[in-house]
């Protein structure tokens, strides 16, 4: 076997067990008793290991060493490098920490799951604490001159930096938050339609519409229900996704599907070739940029609605029978300063981000006392958004993200919302999105999306993309521009861009 | 590490890789998009190997080598007696070959999936012969001189002999078949009642009373739907099974989990010790009998419906509107040759089993030609129980058996009813079981299972069970004599017995 041969069969390997341990997790999170857990764990404990000794062959490392001084494709030379990060990354830490930090993961996650659905802080906050200290472990141990959070940074979006961050933040900060105060002022929408009771069955029936509508197909997707929407490609063709359904909201399923099928179709529209290997692992600012351009770019959009909004009246005869497709879409966009991440409107949503931004630069630059982090949210919500959170559950425990781990990732959710309004420009410059998605023909802007992004895939850097596609840089300016232009307009100002 | 500790930890390494295996043959069967099977076989290849690789680990050959010749507690050397005769079984046959047929079943069983669709033998059959061939080789590789098909039997029902099963299925035939033959001239139950229209979300909500008066709890059981009903135990306390609704008729999924809830109660109970070993891995022929109990013993017996029949009259109010307890036990009893095995009444029941028994022998004997084997069948069918069947789908089809290589499995279904007859006997010496059904008091009887069957696992071999609870071997009669009084007594015959 040459070296480029045992790269294949090392692939080859890891994506084995990369589907037997997303199988083994999407079945725990998702219809798994309870009460098998600890068992389950104790196996997860025997394939982590495995998979950790494969991913750290020292004979891999040799051959990734060869093969990234040879003369390699562009697509080889690229899947060497991303190899070679993965692998030093891992192999820095030794095995036992490695193996103790995957545990934690597991066993904060089902803690956090806990403490969230019993608003008890006290209960999930030392798993919190241990999982920061062990975060700070391991990027001590991949680079110890590094600052840890650059490191974290970087692992979600390649190229990002804190200054680069910081600039961005800044700007939304400096634009949108005096945007955000007229619009609180000034509260013409009214959204309480929306927030009578919708029976999960009728639901359930929403669900199918919109699949069908986006082109979201059983023979490759599944849906299933978890209280923390996510999306989980097996591979092209087997891809999962969950939602949550709330009797008193009729928004938080249908635009939490409409996200994850953003996810879901990235996944599945992704060569064949390379599925399963790091060529297919998408940064997570490009992910978030698909999954936001379906939820609000096309979701909150008033001819996404031409086709749908009469089914959806359809199946909610009488809770909907006195609105319109108009009030229903100044409705669903809706700016109000709130609580829930996942819920919140587009305008407000990055102040969320923001939020969960400077408390993790602050953490790993140990700016911030760790004890009471819950308070330390609270104080966050009050300065930025003027709201404060009831409990624990809608604040600090919202969301999983932080039980496993994942410092550095949020930050990726309003960066990809910003990179997405840069492709939707460009969309509408070479289509008529209105009317494709009046005529429901999502697979042209599908196909769109294929051509122009998906189809790069991770084999080459974001950054790379937006040169292709875009023909010039990221630049957050559109993403300002388009949010300031939307709500000025929807909520009748004057004019703050 | 001493040979214990050694054989200890590779128990631990095959738990984990067996609930790998199985919570991805699970997914596959239950939720899994059809589209993403090949890459979900090309993984599976991939752990297939690894698991073979850990089973036949020379180290642990040796290790068990030495502990067979050493003093060790009862449970230790059952266990090492269980471990090298696994070994054996799987070392004996070379690792291509090996994983070429876990590959081939897996395929097998996918075609057996659309051919069972599409009523289309032809598809089928390739695989079929296939299977047979390399079960075959498989058997030859194990030992050269022995019968393939005793080997096979053995398997499943440890101690069990082509003699012992011939005797067996002799005494179904001479008792059994003149009193099916005389029911069938003498048809006074009608059921016509079970076969109206009963719509799958009803259907459903029957599933819940049926696992909650069982004591099927969430905490550790999960029931989801595939075409075929199965139980699948990953842990004590993670025992899966699965159920399939016909809407025009009412039993077949009722008894199918009743079924399943029997296997289920059995992995259940077990104790936490050493589940996800050998010695949980519990013969063929005992598990059956827990379920057929279930099913047959209990669930269609008068008073299991005392509490149940009054909820079932509610969620379907018209369809059964006119019909009272008496009537409704009576047609559940309703003996009928008819072509599926699984929709079979008791009395009947076992000559399907007998049909494939005299089948699989006739294959693995080579008295048998190979091509048409559904024809063959068909004449079986017409010979035994006069039925012809009107598709493959309802004849060779039916079950998923043979296309998983699951030869000499089929015998223990019969040998697993005539068991719980005889436990069956022994329970109802030490407890009034119509009382406690009654009163719905299922926790008494489980709890009886536990001390007098399940307890054992595979500490100890069938036959000592038997010789444990019963305080003597396992007497067939026992069976014969409960089919002839209860079915002499339903049909108002004279005395055949």
């Amino acid at each position: 076997m040459n070296d480029l041969e045992l790269i294949k069969e090392y692939e080859n390997q890891l994506k084995a067990y990369d589907l037997a341990l997303s199988t083994i997790y999407f079945d725990h999170q998702t219809i798994a008793p309870k009460a098998g857990i600890e068992y389950r764990l104790s196996c997860l404990d025997v394939i982590e290991k495995t998979y950790y000794d494969i991913k750290t062959d020292d004979k891999i490392y040799e051959a990734l060493q060869r093969l990234s001084k040879q003369e390699l494709s562009e697509l080889d030379k690229r899947r060497v490098k991303l190899l070679l990060k993965s692998f030093d990354d891992t192999k820095k830490i030794p095995s036992d920490i490695y193996l103790e930090y995957r545990r934690l993961q597991n066993e904060a996650a089902l803690t956090w799951e806990k403490a969230k659905n019993t608003n008890d802080y006290a209960l999930f906050e030392p798993y919190l604490l241990k999982i920061i200290e062990m975060t700070k472990t391991l990027c001590h141990y991949r680079d110890p001159n590094a600052d840890p959070y650059e490191l974290l940074l970087d692992d979600y979006e390649e190229g990002m930096t804190i200054e680069k961050y910081d600039e961005f933040f800044d700007l939304i900060k400096q634009k949108l938050i005096p945007l955000i105060q007229k619009i609180q002022q000034k509260q013409i929408i009214d959204d309480s339609i929306l927030h009578g009771y919708f029976s999960v069955d009728k639901q359930r029936q929403v669900m199918e519409i919109i699949k069908e509508y986006l082109g979201f197909d059983a023979s490759w997707g599944y849906m299933s229900e978890y209280m923390h929407p996510f999306t989980n490609a097996l591979s092209n063709n087997d891809v999962r996704i969950t939602t949550f359904y709330r009797e008193n909201d009729l928004c938080d399923s249908i635009f939490s599907v409409i996200h994850e099928i953003g996810h879901a179709t990235y996944e599945h529209q992704m060569d064949m070739e390379n599925q399963g290997t790091v060529l297919h692992r998408v940064s997570s600012g490009l992910h978030e940029s698909q999954s936001r351009l379906f939820e609000n770019y096309l979701g909150r959009s008033y001819h996404f609605w031409d086709k749908l909004f009469i089914k959806l009246k359809d199946i909610f005869k009488d809770e909907l029978k006195d609105i319109d497709q108009d009030t229903f879409v100044k409705a669903i966009n809706k700016s109000n300063c709130s609580l829930i991440r996942t819920m919140a409107d587009e305008l407000t949503y990055p102040i969320h981000i923001l939020i969960r931004y400077e408390m993790e630069k602050a953490i790993f630059h140990d700016e911030i006392k760790l004890n009471d982090l819950n308070k330390v949210w609270n104080k966050y919500y009050e300065d930025y958004l003027h709201v404060k959170p009831d409990s624990d559950t809608n604040g600090i425990l919202q969301d999983v993200h932080w039980a496993d781990g994942s410092f550095g990732y949020f930050p990726t959710y309003a960066l990809g919302s910003a990179y997405s309004a840069q492709f939707m420009a460009k969309m509408r410059e070479e289509l008529d999105v209105d009317d494709l998605l009046s005529k429901g023909r999502m697979d042209i802007i599908n196909k769109w999306l294929k051509d122009n992004i998906h189809q790069y895939q991770n084999n080459i850097a974001p950054r790379e993309i937006f040169l292709k596609t875009c023909k010039k840089d990221f630049d957050p300016n559109y993403y300002i521009e388009y949010l300031c232009d939307k709500y000025t307009k929807l909520y009748e100002l004057e004019n703050v861009a």
